[in-house]
């Protein structure tokens, strides 16, 4: 059992019809006025856009808008933001939408504070030391954004998906509406349970000391992330099902898995953001691809932790047979798992390799990812 | 999966020699001085007074003392943490020791901001809206009082043993080394690991609506206290398992494992709290007897969850096998399963049952636990 510290301010509004108070929430945080930062619109086909500013005005909260969010979430509009943030001096920062809105509300709430480049963040040039409060509406459950305070932005000049993380910009109040999320296409809901599931396996698997309290929380997630996965694609609708993989998505990485473990690491993350940062693919879907990959080049490292996986979690009895099976329900719920599906050809993996070779050394793990591993494991892909 | 808000910002600092830093997070958190409660004196037999004042000194932070806190704390001692807190203006409350020194901290936390008296809040006649800051350096695993806004105080005047619950008094921080609990002697380990046990398991066996999630964290929790308490009987100074059970115990009661389910409450506790005040068995032990008796009891109102506990925490294949299986190990720890083993005659029933019921009507469970249904349950023990 390792030292630790757990600290997680965020408070969870999970439910129906709870973005309809998100005013409310704001108000009573003392703050008059908000960005409300958004994506591409399907929010205003829903309807929901119309609810928030209603909510908002109601509350007499003031606002001013930025659209346009993209998936993989570019550092240029994150800089829009923040101009808008400053200009207006808003006092909060409100992301409706997914884990790309609410990761670039983070980065705005953090820049809005600072007068150098907020990308300083992220290469670890400068530290956060105060930042914006944030708010979410979630409407993709797979980030755990909602509850933590990592965020991932792509330079789109230098083609580098980097992070940020520090409790500051944790969100202050997250809704968690099931309700919201009920519209994600079939392979969006694949990629989202893809990521939850890395959230979760990536230290299980790495960590050198975990306690069976942990291992069995991870067990638990990943069990809920099949099971309901596989109800909501026959059942879109199916509420409870809904709201269990909206829930475990938040615990898979808010800090209750880690927590008492010793050296583990994110080296699936690592590696899949060149992927998402040169290609655009999805996130979850890079994550399927790498998992797998990276599975079988890793498991003598620990071979009882993988042992362990293939039997809690798919009643299996060798760490090669567990491994399989994760790969076969990847394919089976239709996320990509090799280069080849996301028309990655081979000639790319050396751009890959060196592309994350980058992040492996912001990370702390340059030692154990040189370009030639990297490489190396995305051959197994 | 119900509606619910999830809200605990409790930070908690985890590890070997943290209670050395508690004068600096009492500092950061700009308070200038402190009650610092206490039991009956084992702290200063161990050094961990020394240590504490130490740091406290080392930050500027100034104390006043009160000692002689007993487990089922009184609310004439609660009184008497008040009366100090008043009459210094101190900022905050440092509670150091077990649930018992937490509990009458947040009580005292919560009276020194009330002209009234405390006791009011524990009957429901007044609701607290402002409280001290409390912190904590736990020298025992197993009520959670280290995170989560719950008390319980006995009125030694009427014999009712009562509960607050507020976020108010969620402790700011507080510091778990599970070195400072190595000294718990076998009979408080078995009642720790009973009454970490019936945290899990009161809402999963109550709750109508109850997410796999959640049942998979409560068993999780079960089986981390049965292993984690028979490696601790052989070997008391095994860090590793102190550890883990230290942190099951935290994670039993800190809002996660009821978070989504529906129709949950706590009879065991409710009925328990009788066997205490009147009495004075330990709270465990007082469990250990109720529990059994309980699920005997309780059973065939949720059919589906005893059996799966029985399989998923015992790998056995009947409702009634889980509970013969749940009992024989209270009794296998040195816990009492019987009133007899307590010393409480069977005369003494209708009296408990009396008591009890008042806590019931209290608790919202008036209709469902009247007299005559806890004398039922009673009988079975």
């Amino acid at each position: 059992m390792h030292d630790f510290t757990y600290y997680n301010p965020t408070k969870i509004e999970f439910g129906k019809d709870k973005e309809n108070n998100i005013g409310r929430y704001i108000k009573e945080a003392g703050i008059e006025n908000v960005l409300l930062a958004y994506g591409t619109g399907s929010i205003k086909k829903s309807g929901l856009y119309e609810r928030i500013v209603a909510s908002l005005k109601e509350n007499g909260i003031g606002y001013q808008e930025l659209d346009g969010i993209v998936s993989n979430p570019l550092l240029s509009r994150v800089n829009d933001g923040i101009t808008i943030a400053k200009e207006h001096q808003l006092q909060a920062v409100l992301a409706v939408g997914g884990g790309s809105v609410a990761d670039s509300a983070k980065a705005i709430a953090a820049g809005a504070k600072y007068d150098g480049d907020v990308w300083d963040f992220f290469i670890q040039k400068a530290q956060i030391t105060e930042a914006l409060p944030v708010f979410t509406v979630m409407t993709l459950a797979a980030t755990a954004s909602e509850m933590n305070g990592n965020a991932v932005v792509m330079n789109d000049e230098t083609k580098q998906k980097y992070s940020i993380g520090t409790v500051l910009v944790n969100p202050v109040v997250s809704v968690i509406n099931p309700e919201l999320m009920a519209t994600v296409t079939p392979d969006y809901l694949a990629y989202s349970a893809v990521d939850i599931i890395a959230h979760s396996i990536e230290v299980y698997f790495t960590a050198s000391t975990h306690p069976h309290f942990n291992s069995r929380v991870v067990e638990s997630i990943v069990k809920s992330v099949i099971e309901t996965t596989e109800i909501l694609i026959e059942d879109p609708d199916n509420y409870d099902a809904r709201g269990e993989f909206a829930w475990v998505a938040t615990q898979a990485l808010n800090g209750l898995t880690p927590a008492g473990t010793a050296g583990g690491n994110f080296p699936n993350h690592m590696i899949e953001h060149s992927l998402s940062a040169l290609y655009n693919v999805a996130h979850g879907a890079g994550l399927s691809i790498v998992i797998p990959a990276w599975m079988k080049w890793y498991k003598e490292q620990n071979p009882a932790q993988f042992e362990r996986f293939a039997k809690e979690v798919f009643g299996l009895n060798s760490a090669d047979a567990g491994i399989d099976a994760l790969e076969a329900w990847f394919s089976k719920i239709g996320a990509p798992v090799r280069l080849s599906d996301a028309d990655i050809p081979r000639s790319g993996i050396q751009a890959l390799a060196e592309n994350a070779s980058q992040s492996a050394k912001l990370w702390g793990m340059g030692e154990q990812y040189p370009i030639e591993t990297i490489a190396e494991i995305l051959e197994k892909a």
